[in-house]
């Protein structure tokens, strides 16, 4: 059987080397190595260009290259297949430990001291107990979930919001639109670990903004099309918004102009909250060839209808 | 009975009324509002001047407003009564909170991240798991444990160094002064936790960064005097030290000059990482002055030829 790997950030021999461990009889493309078109059974991508896997015709099923496909379903000629998410503890584990990192940051005001440093101020800033601060989680998946997790292990007051309820150990659960504004009116670390979809692009905007306490600090790991750019300096620069921590952009990299570059209250990680490893990732993809294989079901396949 | 109360730093009010909740009849006296010099039974204290305590000849013990007691053995006629430090779950928690926190700012190279930012570069920087990466915890007493623990909890490769042996789950225990240089050979984190004493005084300099692999981030959080001021800035610009976050200077407040203020590798916090909140710490001094009234030995009362 044949799976087409592409991506231009992703290395193609590691997975290459990883998957022949564990099914020795792949037949590995990369592309634009692609040979006989009609042989892909399988697709290994990220971000393929719009139109790209509607000309193999005989593909079995798409497996994306990230935790997101909103990569994938930009694309109007996607294939009726399944399409499935990576979805890895090595992955999870990486997201956590941004999440907890830039959470930790801002809760002990590193970026504070920062600014008094570069003023020669000795000051001690107000601290508060993990308890008594609140850290809100946009999406509750994989991801978002385990985050949460993470963050109310270490004794934060967490509390997350979905499309659907969650049930996490020690993270207070707000589901749905009409619970959106109870959600944010008390988180003072606001972390966006949602799916990117129609319902979610955009939803980081001025309007949200204004209903987070005062000061509030941004912490977005999840994608770019999530904020409403311009909506954002005019946050901080109000002082709605204390800080951003930002790992993902619309364009990305992130061009040599965009104000994010030089404002002081954003600090910018060039999309590296986590990243996929073949060594473990591997695991996941070469399970769901097996289970499609013999007529089963892959496991991780997103809702079409939901788009994640 | 008598306690007297001298500090510049802590808040008597707060004292008083934590104490005074715990033993109502407490004569709680605040410097320099002292009375009868002779009916003083304990001293509740950070800093004195050298030759305060002495005047108190009915002193039956001297109790410390934080975790260390070095600022009380500097003073060559300090009463020869039992010297207690504090000891209190949230001083404890929230140093292991400082040591995650910059431990992880040091993990994800958030300082890297930084100086790419200033510069509009794009560019992922190398990444371990936690598990690959070796944090050394000098010191194991209760901070140091603490801290320590909670790094090994993260899932860190934790190691720690005392002069006599611990067992902490999940931590590498090396004792002694003949341990020292294999302690140091893999610490791509240091953290110093140590009590000053004459024996640790300096320990942090060009030697020992010299034993360190190269580009090692040290975090001190312990007191000014671990650190030969002058060795610092040669080891970071030579690159055999790839950065510092600083709680704790030989003179506090830094003085302005000092050119640590405006080192790009150095992270200046203003003796931040942990502060005693009497709400519970008063449990430890209440206790300690009902244990003598009875006759019983206090708590954590220190060793005087250890000096800590």
């Amino acid at each position: 059987m044949a799976l087409l790997f592409k991506s231009s950030w992703d290395r193609a021999d590691w997975w290459r080397a990883e998957l022949l461990k564990r099914i020795p009889d792949l037949d590995f493309r990369v592309w634009p190595e692609v040979g006989d078109e009609a042989a892909i059974d399988y697709a290994l991508v990220w971000k393929p260009k719009p139109g790209d896997l509607a000309r193999y015709r005989n593909l079995k099923a798409v497996f994306s290259l990230g935790a997101g496909v909103d990569h994938l379903f930009a694309d109007p000629t996607l294939p009726k297949v399944p399409i499935c998410r990576l979805v890895d503890r090595a992955l999870t584990r990486g997201m956590a430990e941004h999440v907890l990192t830039h959470v930790l940051r801002f809760h002990r005001n590193l970026p504070g001291y920062e600014r008094q440093q570069r003023a020669f101020e000795w000051k001690g800033l107000p601290i508060k107990l993990p308890e008594e601060r609140t850290v809100g989680v946009m999406g509750l998946g994989e991801l978002g979930g385990a985050a949460a997790a993470t963050l109310a292990d270490f004794g934060f007051g967490v509390r997350g919001w979905s499309r659907t309820p969650k049930t996490i150990d020690g993270v207070e659960s707000y589901a749905g639109g009409g619970a959106l504004d109870a959600f944010l009116s008390k988180c003072e670390i606001l972390v966006c670990l949602l799916p990117l979809t129609r319902a979610t692009e955009g939803i980081l905007n001025r309007n949200l903004f204004a209903k987070l306490p005062r000061a509030a600090c941004l912490i977005n790991a999840a994608r770019g099309g999530h904020l409403l750019e311009e909506d954002l300096i005019p946050a901080l620069d109000t002082g709605q918004l204390g800080g951003a921590a930002l790992d993902v952009f619309r364009v990305e990299p992130l061009p040599r102009g965009h104000p994010y570059w030089t404002h002081p209250r954003i600090l910018i990680t060039p999309h590296v909250a986590s990243v996929t490893d073949p060594r473990s990732s591997a695991d996941l993809v070469a399970d769901n060839i097996r289970r499609i294989d013999a007529g089963e079901a892959p496991l991780y396949a997103v809702d079409p209808a939901k788009g994640y």
